[in-house]
């Protein structure tokens, strides 16, 4: 984006804000349902600062604008930013203060703060409120000032929505509405208010394709005892998903009526029923209207539990198309390595390929199948240094040529019907060090350890993670993310309330694993300037047995796709890790070669052979 | 105790609540300062019901009689209750409703409670006022009803008050009064009402005897900014104690006037003074004191984590201690597997002693040491099926012959000047089946992975404690207790904030492992009518190393007592966890030789050689 074209726009923004005397404006990359990514029309702040990463923060003062991002984009951000004179906060960097800070300190005493409060979630909104509270600061958020003076901004997504067949889950939304109603009843709430994307899509069975690969439809619902109202921009419906809403006993409304609703219930509902809200997951807009009622239920929402642990039928649905998912990376695999093996011996300095296009080449294989109506993310696709960046895409007009030797770090997922897959695995394209092969081993022996785990009921990812990343500790190295997070079902790629994580947040309650949960076991180093690798395995939360001393879990895989013996150091692991090792890929083999032509057998049994 | 002394004692109790209008009494085991042990003087409980136990609550009502306690006590208890008609409520067995519960069921509607608003902590009295408050149950606390009719009461203690000298600290009471100080001062309390012992011991540096085995003087403290009272009962105090005490500017007034002390700092004081209070550690009484002030500081107060992490001259001391303690039951082992081995070769069914003798004898060769003041906790000697109940005590009057079989398991330690120690060896004295190998080689394995563990600065025991446990997890088997426990310096021998558990609970902050802590690593097997093992060893953190990914910890081996090999199965290890042994091994000898004559060195050697 031109720099006078963001010049511009802040100039006209600053114009409303002089106008109804706002004298700092706030930008989040949110939208009123806090969802993880957002739709064209809540990219503010894309449009007003060029700023193009999944997460920033844009504030406006009168005479200085700043915008803080996180690691993954401080490249990016500074050539993105650079000319427009928006100063670029380095989120984490020394020094560097939290927006709440900086607002704290650089905010004149009784100076108007305004922001999109529906474009803002509510917890953030009340850290606003509180930290600033003292300076007499006051906060507008009722309008969308930024909205307000933003062309040709692009409407609300109106896609399609998609009723999904009861046989994808098992039970119909009625039953769901039922379960949600019987826990509402325990807690003892009259009505409950779900803004969560995710959360509704499990409960009302339909898909959309409002968000960019998480088939979402953009709603909120009220639900009480008797009804159920789903706010939902006026659309084409088709003529199954209208009876599937009647059938449902479920009444819609206009997306932009869920406040005026929310406020009629606020206003005249007996004193003593009480509104079930979850403050993480909703605006900071809807939040202020819920909150005049004083004995609120603030949690996050049955939905989400119910959610995470997937039904039978759900799970049968995974295992076959993890298994599907799996046979075609395994093919886009076969074929990267034998153009590696090629160019090595024809001794050429590329194997004809750069990242853009081996990430595309997979998205091709994956969409060309008829279950599979998206990807789950953007596939990241990362030769040799690149792969140092956890988050690293490869742009068209920026990407690596991928050369015979190192390795190549391959993150990617589909949405299927049937399921939402992701999986990483680390491509040898040829020669390696010593050190790669050691941080490979390591990392791989960590997934195969927390993959084996035998664990008590009652046991949360914390109690677990040590098990992924004991390997890389004893060496003084350690990856900075999770060891994994939950994967929604046709739905987000990340998904809650459960994680493996190893810090301890007294703020964030942990959630116990349970069998029907799947999750993701991805350990993995990360060496700036060098190399990355990641092996990401999903794992779907089983009952291994119960004894006099209590109900034991554990884990089964769902993905099954070779690990490159390339890059195996058998010498630094155990006879345990091996046989680990041998039976993954003696599985792999006895679960994929049905779905594989002889040849493509033939490279299997070579590659899974026994160490 | 006679059937008609506890009827006779209980029926006084009930004439005085009859005259107070008291409907049902409550007596927790509990003193002032919410101590894990408690003197005599609080040993109400005992005297009104005739149960002995540790751990006990009775509730008298018009016509019945109840006593709570905990599975280790259930049949001690129906053996000292029979009789008596108090009705035994085992805690935690099906349908046994918690005192809590029991009361909102059974107290009618406008009922009096009473209980000793002193010997009651004020988390559990807050429990009650919540639970009862809607049936307009009110709660009279003010007295100790059961204290007035108690004839022949000990006093409460009054023993000699040691200081120990600055040089087994490493700083002074001045010092560390400054630095509680600097933490209220960030902390923003005006002042700071300590109850429990140990944090009083830590800052005062002195010592008593006051409760069994833990050596503690009975006091409480109020610490302003800039004064500092002490409460503690009338005693001859020696010169250098009270020389002590004026030097470090704290005013001494008595026991019984702390609660006056407090009332008037909470009347007096400028309406912005903060006082700083933990609830869970100090009566109900002093709390409904406190909290006629609103803006309290409700939390651990500062002493409880300084007090955990050791100043490195305790560390030296600590060292030096847990070597002198490593040989004592060395010695001990040898001497028991000695007579186990002639008793074998001579076919005698008895090696010739009792537990409570093996007990007895330990305890001597311990308190003959110069440094050793006092046993840290009663000596556990368990052989055969006792050693499954975890908290078995052997009794002059009932204890179990020691055989040429099996295992013996000592769980011991002393009060030493410069340390307080604990460890448990589960030795052999025979024949052994192949599943009690299995099962020591597992608890074994457990105990040396969690000693050996890497891992970044911000863990916490939870999630470190799967590394311990998951030997046994493997194989469907579990203790059921922590993994660990801290300890204090010449004070309790169960000390917090931190611990290694790995049960997930919300309302229980979790505190990070840091360098200069203390810990026990004791996995362990019972199994119920067989045989117990538990393998304990102290580990203290220390820094491991600090990469570009962070700070590293780990642990080192406090305890240096040999593993006794005939019960280790090899071929159930991995190679490291072999490596990891002989390394142990050999480490105890190398620092216990020195100590040996030649015969034990000998016999050490052979012990230790490598598997």
């Amino acid at each position: 984006m031109k720099k006078e074209t963001v010049l511009n726009r802040i100039s006209r923004l600053r114009e409303k804000m002089d106008q109804v005397g706002v004298y700092a404006y706030l930008i989040l990359t949110e939208d009123p349902h806090r969802s993880e990514y957002v739709c064209d029309y809540y990219q503010t702040r894309r449009y007003f600062s060029g700023f193009t990463g999944s997460n920033g923060s844009l504030l406006v003062l009168p005479d200085s604008c700043l915008l803080w991002t996180d690691g993954r984009y401080f490249v990016q951000a500074e050539k993105e930013l650079a000319g427009t004179g928006i100063e670029l906060m380095k989120i984490g960097e020394p020094g560097v203060p939290t927006i709440t800070a900086y607002l704290k300190d650089h905010l004149p005493e009784g100076a108007v703060l305004g922001f999109d409060g529906n474009a803002t979630n509510a917890s953030f909104g009340m850290a606003l409120e509180k930290a600033l509270c003292d300076k007499g600061v006051s906060l507008s958020y009722g309008t969308d000032l930024a909205g307000s003076v933003w062309e040709d901004r692009p409407p609300l997504p109106s896609g399609d929505v998609r009723l999904i067949p009861d046989s994808y889950f098992g039970e119909s939304t009625a039953d769901r509405l039922l379960k949600v109603r019987s826990r509402m009843e325990e807690r003892g709430a009259d009505a409950l208010f779900i803004s969560k994307l995710d959360d509704l899509m499990w409960l009302l069975e339909i898909r959309g394709s409002d968000v960019k690969h998480t088939p979402v439809v953009m709603c909120h619902a009220l639900i009480t005892k008797k009804d159920a109202t789903l706010f939902i921009s006026d659309r084409s419906f088709a003529d199954d998903v209208r009876l599937h809403f009647e059938r449902s006993a479920i009444t819609l409304k206009p997306y932009e009526k869920a406040a005026d609703a929310l406020d009629e219930y606020v206003l005249n509902a007996p004193a003593d029923a009480r509104l079930w809200i979850d403050p993480e997951q909703m605006s900071f807009r809807s939040f202020q209207i819920a909150k005049r009622r004083e004995n609120n239920i603030s949690e996050p929402a049955p939905t989400d539990e119910m959610k995470a642990v997937k039904t039978k039928t759900e799970l049968e649905h995974l295992r076959t198309v993890y298994i599907k998912d799996s046979v075609i990376l395994t093919r886009f695999i076969r074929k990267i390595k034998g153009l590696a093996k090629e160019a090595a011996e024809g001794k050429k300095p590329s194997i004809g390929l750069t990242e853009f296009e081996a990430g595309e080449m997979l998205d091709r294989m994956r969409l060309a199948d008829p279950d599979c109506f998206d990807l789950s993310f953007s596939t990241i696709a990362a030769y040799g240094p690149n792969a140092a960046m956890m988050h690293y895409k490869a742009l068209p007009e920026d990407h690596a040529d991928i050369r015979p030797e190192g390795f190549l770090l391959v993150d990617s997922g589909g949405q299927y019907m049937g399921g939402t897959t992701d999986v990483t695995r680390t491509i040898v394209m040829g020669a390696l060090t010593d050190e790669m092969k050691k941080h490979f081993t390591l990392s791989l022996v960590g997934m195969l350890r927390l993959a084996h785990a035998h664990f008590l009921k009652g046991c949360t990812g914390r109690n677990l993670d040590i098990l992924a990343r004991a390997p890389l500790w004893e060496e003084g190295i350690d990856y900075k993310c999770g060891t994994g997070h939950g994967i929604g079902y046709m739905l987000g790629v990340h998904e809650g309330p459960h994680n493996i994580r190893w810090r301890y947040n007294k703020e964030l309650p942990e959630a116990e694993l349970v069998p029907g949960m799947i999750v993701s076991d991805e350990p993995g180093v990360y060496k700036a300037g060098a190399y990355g690798i990641r092996i990401e395995n999903i794992l779907e939360v089983t009952e291994l047995e119960t004894t006099p001393d209590g109900t034991f879990y554990g884990f089964r895989h769902l993905t099954y796709v070779p690990i490159d013996p390339e890059a195996v150091d058998v010498s630094l692991m155990t006879p345990q890790d091996v046989s680990l090792l041998n039976a993954y890929q003696r599985a792999v083999y006895e679960t994929l070669s049905q779905h594989l032509n002889e040849d493509e057998k033939a490279w299997l049994k070579d590659i899974v052979k026994p160490l």
